[in-house]
This record gives C-alpha cells, sequence and structure tokens, in this order.
C-alpha cells in the first residue's frame, strides 16, 4: 500500500479524489487536509462519505504530511500551490498537483494569464505536464505533475493528432466548449445557484480563459507550430461533463483515412481515450463517471472543415481520475488501477 | 374581433401558438385542428388548458375553416403544409405556414435538403419570408407568411448586420448553435426520453442540418454574397430555448464602433431584437417565455475574430410567437400585440 | 390607471410581481424600491427586463411612495414588514403584504413560530388573510390584505372544503408538500447552489415549518374545529412550482359524491381554483406560469383514506399572482384581469 | 472466477447489474442476452460499454446459458421470469430474479396485484426473498433469490424496525415515496419524454402500486401484524434515486432512545444500510451511486408522530446492487464485494 496525503480534501474535486482513491487497491489515504473544516471527518461535509470510515481533516501540517505519506495530491485552488509544492517536494514528497501553477513550460505565459508571479520557477522547470497520452515516459520518472486542465484535456486530446499530422491548418480553430457547474468549484454563489443555473445555458469569459493559453502551449509544443485559437466556455445545466466541440479547417489532402490513421496512431493502444468511427459523435453520458475522453469527428465538405466533438468527465478525467492516472504510472502500476472504465450512463 | 384557424394543434408549437393567442385581444380561435385528437377538447392533451374554456379539437375540414375563419395558422410537419397551404389560400384565407415548406426562394434547395419534390412552386413565389427585422413592409401587404425556422432566426438576426455591412469575412464561418429539447417536437422516442437527455449535451446533424441551407439562403440574400458556413446544432437538457454561437473572421477596419452601429442600424426600433453593449453576453434565461431575440458580442484581437452569441425562445421568437408576430403585422396591428416581451427569467 | 408601489422589487417574488404587473392593463408601477441595488435600474440585476422600460431601482422613501402611488406592494423579509405596512397605511396607501407578518389572527402563534415580537397588532386586527376563495368580500372592502403563504395557499384549498364538511377526520392529517426552489428566495447559498440541489431531492423541516402554523390555524377557523396536522415539506430539482400530497382519514359515510359535492360548493364559480375528476391527479406543468390552483382526490378503500394533490406555482398564485388577483378585488376589477390562466406546460 | 449470464442485458437494470458486475472480481460475464438486440454488442446500445470489452448479444438459448454459467440474473420484466427461472433452475443454474415473480410467499397477493396467473408455485415456495438485511442466512444457503423491489426496499428498511418492535401503531401508516425515473426502465414513451418530465412532478399509482402489496406482506411477516398502509409513489425529475418519507403514530412509550435503539439491533453491523442520528434526514445525493440505503427520523410531539426519510439509488440497492450483494451471501463472498459504498454525490 502506498500512503498518500490529499490536500484540500473538501473541494468537489478533493473529495471525488478521495472517493475514487477508496476503490484504489494500492492507496492507502493517510491525511486529508481541509483548512476549512479541520476538526470535523469528511462525512460532516459530504454525506456521502458517512458509510465509509473517513479521516478526520486536519489543518496543513507538513511534518504530519511527510511522516505519513509518499504521495501528496494538491487540489488547491492556484495561487497556493505555488507554495505548498515546493515545500513538499522538499520534504521528499512526490507531489501531484491538479492546480495550474505548474502546467506551463513558460511561466510568462502563467503569469500574464494568471495575473500572479510565479514564485517557484526552479520546481516549475521539473514539473512533467501530467497529459500521459503524450508524457507518459516522463511521467514514469518524475516526482512532480502537473495535472491537466479539464478543458485543456478536453480540447487537445481532440486536436494534437490533426495538429501533428499537418492535417488542419494552424488558423482559424475555433473551440466552443461546454461544461458542467462542478468545473466551478463549491461555492456560495448566485451565479451559481440553482436558480439561476438550471434551465439556463450561458457562454462566459468567451475571449479570454485562462485554459486558452495552456491549450495554445501543448499544441504548439506537439505540433512545432505556433498555435493561436478561439476558446469558448459555456455552461450546462449539468453537474458533470464536457464537451468540446472544435472546428478546423482542413489542409490540402487530408481526408477521412488520413484523420482515421492520425487518430489511431494516437491512441491506438491508450486505456482511457477512444475514438469513434468518422460520423459518430459522442454525447455526455458516453463519459460522465468514468476516466474516459471519447472523440468523435464528421466532416464537411462544403466548406472544407473538420468538427471534432470530445467528451470527458470533468472532476475524473478532468482533474481526479487522471490525477490518479498519473499517479499509477509514476509508481508502475497498471494505468488503469481503481479506475473506472464504464461511464454511468443513467 | 379576428377569426383565427390553427391547423396542428397539438403539437407543441400549435399548443404555444393557442396559449399565446388566448391572451390576444384581437384573436378568436374559431377552429382548432387535431387529426390525431379529433373528438377530444386541447385540455385532454394538455391539461394546462383545462382552466381555459378550449374548443374542440376538430378533425381537418377546409370548408369549416373557410367558414369560420379568416387566418389559418399551419403547425404541420413540413411536407403537409404543401398541400394544405394552397387549399386555404384558394380558400380565400390568409395564411401563415410554420413549416419549412415555403421558406426558400430557391426551390431547389428545398428539395435538395428536405429530400422532398416542391409540389406547390406557385404558391412558394408568393409568400413572403416572415422575419420582420427584415421584411416588415412585405409582410404587411401579403396574405401568405412563410414563418422561419427557429435556429435560423436566431443565426441570421446574429449575423446579417455584419455581413450586410462587410463586417466579417464571407469565408470561414461557425455556427454552434444548442437547442432545448421541445425543438424536436412532441413524440414517443427513446432519444428524447428523460433518461437519455437530462443530463445530457450532445452534437446532432453536425454538418448537415437543414436549417444550414435556410440560413445560407437569407443570409445571401440580405448581404448580397454567396454564404457558405458551418451551423453545428446541440441539444441542451432543457425544455425551451436556443443559443448560438457564431464566429467570424473581422474585415479589415471593422472595430466596436462599427459593429455597434451596424446592430443599432438593423435593430435600433426593433420592438423585440435587442443588442447589448460589446462584451456582455445574453444568456437563455433572458429571453426563456418571450418575443425577444437577445444578440451580445465580443472581440478576440488575438485571433481576429468576433463572436456574436444570440438567444430566443424556439417556441417563440423562434415559431408561434414569430408568427403572432407576422400576423400583428399582416393587420396592421401594433406589433407587439398580445406578445410577452418580459421573459420568465425563473 | 393605479399606481403602485413595490417594496423589495429585487427578490425573486418583487420581480415576479413586476413582471406580471407588466401585463396588467389597469396598473402603472410608479416607484420600485431595493435597498440593496438602489441606484440601478431592474434591468440591470435581471436581464430579462431589458427589453421593457424600467423604472429606476429607489431606496425605501415613504414620502416619494406615498406621493406616487395609491397601493403598496410588500415582498420583504418577515419582520420588516411589521414596521413598514403600518407607516404606508398612516400615510394613506392601501397595502398588500406578501410577507408572513400579517398572516394570523393570533400574534402569539405569529411570535412563536417565527421567534419575533408583533409590534403592530392594532394594524394585524385590521388585515384581512387574503385568500380570495373564502374571503373575497372581505378582501373588498379593506385596504389591508395579508398575501397567505404559497404552502399555506396549496394546502388549504385542498383540504378546507373536506373538513368544513366533515369529510375527513380532524386527526392523523399528513400534508407532504414538495416545492421548487425559488421558494427560497434569491441568495447566494451552497445549500442551494446549482451542484447540491440538481438531481437531488429531500425533506426540509420535518417537522416544524413555520407554515405549518399558518395553516392550522386557517383550517381550524373554516372547518370550526381545532386542526392538529403534520406538514412535511420537501425540496424539488425544479424551479417554480408546489405539489402537497395530503392524507385524511374519511368519517364514516364520506363517499365520491360527498367529496365530488364539496369540492363543486367551494370552487364551482372560482376563476384559478380547479378540480379535476376523481382518480386524475394533476402535475406540476398543469398550473406552473398561472395563477391557477389544481386539485386531484382518489380514495383508498383498503386504508379508510382519501389522498388529496394540491399544485400551485408558488410564485404565481403562492405569492405575487395572488397578490394581483386580492389587488383586482380590491378594485372592484374582475378577479383575472392581467393575469395568466394557462400554465406553461413546457 | 464465477461464471454468469445475464438474462435481460439491455434495459436499465440489466446495463447497470453489468456496469457493476465489470468492477466485482470473482466474476466473469459468459453470456448476455437480450432478444431485441440480439446479434449487437453492449456498446451498440449503451455507448458508455465502447471502452469495455463487451460480450456479443444472444437471444435466450437454455443450453448456452447452462454450459457457460453456473449463476443467471434475471433482469426480465414480470411475467417473463415465471416461465424462463423454472427453466433455468431444472438446468441446474443458481438463479437471482430481479423482477416481481417470486417474490410473494401468498401467490394470490401476486395473482390479485400482477393480474397474470402464478405458473411456477412450486418454483416460488422455494425462492427467497432477498432482502439480506432480515434474511441473510435463507439467503446464503438458496440456490434461487427473488431481489425486491426498489420501492418495497426502501420501504421495508425505514418502516420494519419500528413495526418489529411495536414502537409505531399498525394503523394509519402513509408511505410518500418519490423515485427517479429509471424506475420505469427503458421505453419510448410520451410520458417519460424528457420535455412531458423535466421540470415536472405527479403523483402515480396514488392508491394502487402494486409494491404497496409487497410492503405489506413483508412488513406483516416480519412484525407479526397483519399491516395495511397508504403508499403513494410520485415521479421526480431525476434520473435515480428514491426517497420514501413515511408517516406512522407513535406507540404509548416510544420514544427516541427506544427509536434509536431498535434501528441500532437491525443495521448495527450491516455494511449498506446506514441510520443517521435522530433529526439528520438523508438526502437523494448522499446514496445515489452507491448501494447504500440511509435512513433517518424525527418526531413531531404535536401530532405523536414520527417521520422516517429513507433513501435508495432505485438501480443500485433498489435493483442490480441489492442483487450482487445476494451473489455475493450465495457465494460465500464478503457482502460488499464490488459494490460501491460511497455515493457519487455530484
Amino acid at each position: 500500500m502506498i500512503n498518500v496525503s490529499i490536500i484540500g480534501a473538501t473541494g468537489y474535486v478533493g473529495a471525488e479524489l478521495i472517493r475514487l482513491l477508496k476503490q484504489h487497491p494500492n492507496v492507502n489515504i493517510t491525511v486529508a487536509v481541509s483548512k476549512s473544516f479541520a476538526g470535523k471527518t469528511l462525512g460532516d461535509i459530504y454525506a456521502n462519505f458517512i458509510p465509509a470510515k473517513t479521516l478526520a481533516l486536519r489543518d496543513l501540517d507538513l511534518d504530519v504530511i511527510a511522516a505519513h505519506s509518499d504521495y501528496a495530491f494538491l487540489c488547491l485552488p492556484h495561487g497556493q500551490s505555488l507554495s505548498v509544492a515546493p515545500q513538499l517536494l522538499s520534504a521528499g514528497l512526490k507531489v501531484i498537483d491538479l492546480s495550474g501553477d505548474f502546467r506551463y513550460d513558460d511561466t510568462d505565459i502563467y503569469e500574464k494569464w494568471y495575473g500572479l508571479p510565479h514564485t517557484a520557477k526552479e520546481e516549475n522547470a521539473r514539473a512533467v505536464y501530467g497529459l500521459s497520452e503524450y508524457y507518459k515516459n516522463e511521467i514514469a520518472k518524475t516526482n512532480f505533475t502537473a495535472n491537466p486542465g479539464c478543458y485543456t484535456t478536453t480540447s487537445i486530446l481532440a486536436l494534437a493528432p490533426l495538429l501533428k499530422n499537418g492535417l488542419v491548418k494552424t488558423d482559424g480553430i475555433v473551440i466552443d466548449a461546454k461544461s458542467g457547474v462542478t468545473g466551478a468549484g463549491r461555492k456560495e454563489s448566485l451565479a451559481f445557484s440553482y436558480c439561476e443555473t438550471a434551465d439556463n445555458f450561458k457562454a462566459y469569459s468567451a475571449v479570454n480563459h485562462r485554459h486558452t493559453s495552456e491549450i495554445e502551449e501543448q499544441l504548439s509544443k506537439l505540433s512545432g507550430n505556433q498555435i493561436k485559437l478561439l476558446f469558448t466556455p459555456h455552461l450546462l445545466p449539468v453537474k458533470r461533463g464536457i464537451l468540446a466541440t472544435s472546428y478546423a479547417e482542413l489542409s490540402e489532402g487530408a481526408d477521412e483515412a488520413s484523420v482515421a490513421q492520425a487518430y489511431a496512431d494516437a491512441y491506438g493502444g491508450k486505456p482511457f481515450t477512444h475514438v469513434l468511427p468518422c460520423g459518430k459523435l459522442p454525447e455526455l453520458k458516453y463519459v460522465v463517471g468514468s476516466n474516459n475522453c471519447m472523440i468523435g469527428y464528421d466532416f464537411s465538405p462544403r466548406t472544407g472543415r473538420i468538427i471534432v466533438v470530445s467528451c470527458t468527465d470533468n472532476l475524473i478525467k478532468g482533474a481526479a481520475g487522471q490525477a490518479i492516472q498519473n499517479f499509477n504510472i509514476m509508481n508502475g502500476l497498471d494505468e488503469t488501477t481503481g479506475l473506472p472504465q464504464v461511464a454511468w450512463y443513467l
């Protein structure tokens, strides 16, 4: 058994991570940190945990964490990981950070889009971007993984094979993404109240959502071209799930066969990323509850464009599940250990 | 009082039309036709009408309709209006058709996208496209209005001012549209069952939805340029409402001022089409329950693109309400008579 | 035109009241008071009002209200009306109070269940309980109406005819009520957030909800017997609507005919309260969006009990609509003026 | 590994059973039967199974089933199990039937409430009622388990401890139950369409739902008293979950301590049935996604009544999960093997 600490146990991602780890055969959760609810149990906050034996929630104490765990999962708001992750690494822990703080190669981009000085550039240089479909070897060797964002995961997995293989033009890409409300986290807020959100639908951060920069940096890196794209998120009246509809202009000569081949090359043996046959598009219910990303595509010969639809569960493949996937890789376990491979559908 | 018949009274659009007309001060519904439910009352099918005095539902009988009404609203599936509308016109009625049968100038386009021979080309040539924001004068003089589609209304109102004024390029336009489930109509269907639709989201008819052709014909006509665009509808887990997110490349020199001016010119005095200040985007709840279309826009200087978000209630401005708006215009009434101008919000 | 002020214009009930009054042919809203948002317009808070010409929101100023209006609708939290209503009455206005402050004949009951001293007992003695199905004559003559609670309206209308006619036993009545989330009002709250409320269902205030006491006082008064009952509210994942399922033991000799007669006697000519035939039970969608209350009932001979299901829209018949109904009566207008009589259904 | 067949693999219960069994460490699904979809794969019908290796769906062939499996789970409509279960038993398989066909000791009750002759009375006499909280020893020894109904499980677990210990009166019990839509199964139906179900709520089968008789037989048997009660189901606009609110009159001397003791005695060591402290009531989100039943209660001294709220996931503890629990017991496995113990919450 591997002992792990969860830092930020009572946000939606932290709670989902603990729910999933309870089913992991190799994990023992030794410390669960919540500044807001130290002294309570997880079942006090999330009554679904009452039937499970839950640890007491504690305040953040690095000595306790270091003494009782080998791994730390950081489910903190961005900015906070900047100071916590380096301390845990110094204390000899392996760290999986789920915030945006260590996801960028170029910290200037981080500073610009997050509006914060990056105060841990040395650790940042060592962090591996935890998108296992592309960086599995690096993840296997690191002690510090930066888990990708939910929109980012969903978008990159859809577009990277096309861009890497030059099948679409680099200019004019549009990603129209739609997310469930858990993506906004656990908060008291009128904007995310039931009455203001149910039966509603809206775009937000239409031209300047932070994940734009993460998508662009990764797609540029993976394709070897400078990618600038338009990413527009929307808020769906559902709790979980992201569906991204991406539009791109096909390159000369790109056709169904070459697109199918590019996806097969990229995800052929991958356990959690599944590409449907041309013309069949995934729906949220195909993935919600699982660690899967499903991808479908279709062609519009009239306009010379390809449309790609990709779906994930934002709390699982977009956050907690992908973190466990990375944990498995870091530990030499089978990538799928303890992770749900069949979505709920209902 | 103007006597009207409703043909197809028990579909969702027909029922919504009757609900709205019950509040119209100048209308008397004399005949309500439903082939499936002839002999019953509307309250038998839609119990919300029990408190209202509802007419008995009758089978289709042109003599009865002609004897008792001056106007007929046709809420029939496409294909059926092709035969019914000409007969009603011959009988001297004024007709507002809510199907797709008479919306095209070019019946070849209709035949190609609907897969049906157009058997009433003469009447088609006389039909006026009922988008009052652009054809009010023609509507005022016609006895035959073809009411626009729901996706079409929402898309055209968003894009026409930009295209007419050359503010965006004609190539590469993407409309990513999302509709509530009432758009699919009243039907026994697993795909539209609660369990398969709630908490779900999906794209459908991703590259070949019929409304694409209607949008293209109208935008081409209004702008004087041949427009080809990519229109992709999605199914939202809500009952009512369409939100369309449109993406277009800005022309040289187009800026916030010129865009604002184009919208002001187009919709300045219009009672139901409202443009928000740059950067403020409408949400479904701003319009659902009303006959309004709300439009917002924002600029992405990084990619040289404009994003336009437009919203309507698909059953009202996208169908029954717009039909009443056209009816008002045809009768010289104030355009807003009997129509809801404030959305429900809750 | 009758000039009215709305005090508490930006809560959900206040906004709904303004939405409805916009369609009222005899009403002119002259003052809209919101302490929180004074200086803004209603459209700033509820964007559905942008297309309407909305008054500026003002702080509470009795002189302004008195100078510009004949009626005041009070949409304030309980406790606040205790001081505001007497001042408005003194200033010569007619007042319709939508809070719980003046609903009780016996202020001791108010003080016990609301935990507040009743500081306006004199005015309380003059207030008429605004349930027009039972107190229409009194409402027609008063200048001060206390609008009933939403759960209360739905429950009393279901049970009063049975109790008045001795058709059910006074002991052992259970009301299992289910309400939409707007009943909780506009608030920043985790408990009413989308993520905690959607796909969920729960009981709350299971044995001690305040409306219990209002239901009991009214049913006791109307039946001439001391009624004690068990009222348990639940929170539905819908925005609007209350459905109450009431269970009572039938008296000796009570049968379908006597029950049908009792309901016919009670609501025969009433415009907004509709009783369905025995065995047909109303659903939320039959009433939501309208000022109607629908009632259905069925018999369980096996257990000697009757079950009564009653539905209303909590914001309309349960609050704003009933207030307008009372306003109409107070002004000698037709009771239905300006009020929606057909529910949305979709 | 134990080889099992699933008969009725493409209904909602069958699909959920397969989803859960995929995570069971001791189970190998060898045959999946679907008459409607023989020749397809499960992933063709439920795309969430695409990432899993799914068996081809076959027509019902007893020889194949007998040759390849030791256990059969029957997820068939009632009536069909009557003929299939005896054949499988004769072929030497152990059978867990999820229909209502073998749940009654008294087949007269079955015949009366289901309107069918019971054609397998011999097998019925051998069937064990699969409510492990009360019949674990019998389940451990049988080769034929009749899995309880969803409403029944939720209701019996709430009330049996009170009735067994004489803490409530046997007369006048009311169970007001609310279920998610999956309880109605996979079907093309207007009544269960999204548009007719979302934002709606209704009672149905208000005084004569079949589960009434199953609840009564079991509660009578467990308590030693003849129980007649009023059970009224309602349809919630959620996909999963049942919440039952039960009302009963307290017996003389029953108090918080005796009630708490009765529940502790009944469920103290049980892995899936959890009783909350007095006054804390469970919500759907505490159980949906898990095999748990959660129970809470509160007292109304004013009326001398107790209210009990119980929740389950109708597809798991109410069907597929409880079937696996019984399977575990029949095989001498730990009762919790392969079953989710923490609900999704989000």
